[in-house]
């Protein structure tokens, strides 16, 4: 049988009718769906048992008695989601809504390796469903971003370069297995564009979310979907060959865009001038106190950036570009190097009607998008119809 | 009533079925679907009014008469393909398999204006339907692709700079007038992409095809559909700045990949040089016959299409690039140099099994393209509800 008929017929459709919020009879369901009434029957069975729908004795009238009604019961269910950092992890509890209940930062090196980690992000989620006054039998999925390459199939790392011992550690099942619930597994920076492209509704069906730390790398939102490419690698725009520059890079080439405009050249350059600056938080913070090299190592940073950009921009004409990050946090200063360079090297059709911003979530982005992540898998109609057994 | 439940409970889920060739009765339809019996007598009726679906007595005995059946009508449906080229244009006539069952080139060149062009191509295409043995009521769909700019929601041509008079042309109403069923239209790169894309089966989510001709640009397939970007605009690599070139270029700037490794410009230098050559065929032809500084100027230009392509492969992360055009035709000299630079300056995750190679269609990319874009349109299910008027 085919697969798209399947769906069509199963508790996708119905919870695509009820996702509005009003209640509807068996009746009303079957004229909406040309579904036969016992097939309507059946598929509401599965999503009550999973608590998808609830059922209730409504005040629609048929005939002399009242006629049951259906509703969405999207209230009734949360997302964990956590934004796994190289030093810290922001764990937080969401509605069906994308609202926050609950939310934290945890002191969680990646370093300390796969099960300290998760571990901590587990016992941290208990403590905020307890906080938000939830149970753990209310959690409809769980979605993770990590600072590194992940298989998105199979939502485990594949040689991350800072994250020791995580290479193939199989993070969903490690975690399902504590928590009850399906796990969903993404690289940072994808999960970051998810949250920003949700947050840039009304729909964008093309938007690139550049995040500019410590390294610099991109996540692409294509046609309203993640573009992960042929091996999850795309988006890696930290490697694009610079011209004019022989910095040597951590990747072992030379000449990339992160060993000129990423945070840690940034530092490394202040500290080469006996400037004391550790990472991209204190490039940023200098700036802010007025010193003038670190000021134009931003604002050149910003239009390394965007030379690099306004190539990307020709060839995948985005409607949104979203800036993020630490260094971004230095704000006008990099969004001025980016806007200078794409306008001034980017065709007109492509940039007349560009929008390049800072990003509209800040530090959450990461939580929001891997609760995107989430609820985009659970209320597909295949995961809908997975979880409620049809 | 949303609209994936409406194309759910339509006609689409019917022909999603049948299309597997095998005849299916009311009964066995009403079962795989979960439809009722009557949407499902509904359906087939509008099925059949529009030729897609035929109805016969089959052998499946049901009690004591046998029961009718219901099978796709695919061989009896044709599509028209036109790729309207800067003088000439190839015609098609294809079958629903994308098998081509006649074709011709014309001379026709589109400055000549759009009603001439469009008038030579319905003319041609009536020629080769006859020349098949096909009728214009077979037709099921028109695919068009076009020499510059278009926009795909409306199909008219947006300020094409090679076709004089087109700019806003309502190509598929004055198409649709003459030929009576649906035309769709875009840009011939695109066209070729989705041409060369259906080639490389088993499928391939992401795939750029590379034209260098005249001019250079590109198409774009991004998790199996055609990425067009925010304004139609994706591909326009051709304007993408290369390092230290000032070469001018027809779009206004200066130093534009086209300016430096399009067909054009590469004659323009060989011409300078006191060498005979009008364009890029010229420029194929003497390097064929051991003309040295034609050799190296190809060559060099696969070097310069493969250094902005190395920038993009660690951006999009294709599984394929494929390269067409008359440049390409220089076969051997061309992907030498766009290998060399794109192995040596991208990621290795990205390159790890990544294709580079010539197109396998040849001149026909740009009308097997088109007739896939009409096979895509009128077999989707919310366009075969559209025919069946669900």
């Amino acid at each position: 049988m085919p697969t798209n008929g399947r769906h069509a017929a199963g508790a996708g459709a119905l919870l695509a009718i009820l996702r509005d919020g009003r209640p509807r009879t068996r009746g009303e369901l079957a004229r909406l769906t040309g579904l036969s009434r016992s097939t309507v029957s059946q598929r509401l069975d599965g999503l009550i048992g999973s608590r998808w729908v609830v059922e209730s004795e409504g005040g629609i009238s048929s005939g002399g008695r009242p006629a049951a009604v259906f509703a969405f019961n999207g209230a009734a269910r949360v997302v964990l989601a956590a934004d796994v950092g190289a030093t810290r992890a922001r764990l937080a509890v969401l509605d069906l809504g994308l609202n926050v209940l609950a939310e934290r930062v945890a002191d969680l090196p990646v370093e300390l390796g796969p099960e300290p980690v998760l571990g901590g992000v587990a016992d941290g989620f208990r403590e905020l469903l307890a906080a938000a006054g939830r149970d753990p039998g209310q959690v409809c999925g769980v979605g993770v971003g990590l600072p590194g390459p992940v298989e998105h199939r199979t939502g485990r790392p594949v040689n991350p370069p800072i994250m020791p011992g995580w290479d193939g550690f199989a993070v969903p099942e490690w975690l399902r297995a504590r928590l009850g619930a399906p796990v969903l597994v993404d690289n940072d920076v994808n999960v970051m564009a998810l949250g920003e492209h949700w947050a840039a509704r009304p729909a964008v069906d093309h938007l690139i979310y550049i995040k500019i730390g410590t390294g610099i790398g991109c996540g692409i939102i294509s046609g309203g979907a993640l573009h992960r490419g042929a091996r999850g690698a795309a988006g890696d725009v930290g490697h694009i060959r610079v011209p004019a520059s022989q910095a040597p890079c951590r990747c072992g080439n030379s000449g990339c865009l992160e060993a000129v405009a990423g945070g840690a050249s940034m530092a490394a350059t202040l500290r080469a001038a006996g400037i004391e600056a550790r990472g991209s938080k204190d490039v940023v913070a200098l700036m802010r106190a007025g010193d003038l090299r670190a000021t134009r190592l931003v604002r050149q940073a910003g239009r390394e950036v965007g030379a690099v950009m306004a190539a990307i921009v020709n060839f995948f004409n985005p409607s949104v570009i979203v800036i993020g990050g630490d260094v971004a946090e230095a704000g006008e200063q990099v969004l001025a190097g980016v806007r200078e360079t794409i306008y001034s090297r980017s065709l007109p059709l492509a940039t007349q009607h560009l929008a390049i911003r800072a990003g509209a979530l800040g530090d959450r982005a990461g939580v929001v998008g891997a609760a995107v992540m989430v609820v985009e898998h659970v209320l597909a109609p295949a995961g809908i119809d997975r979880a409620a057994g049809a």
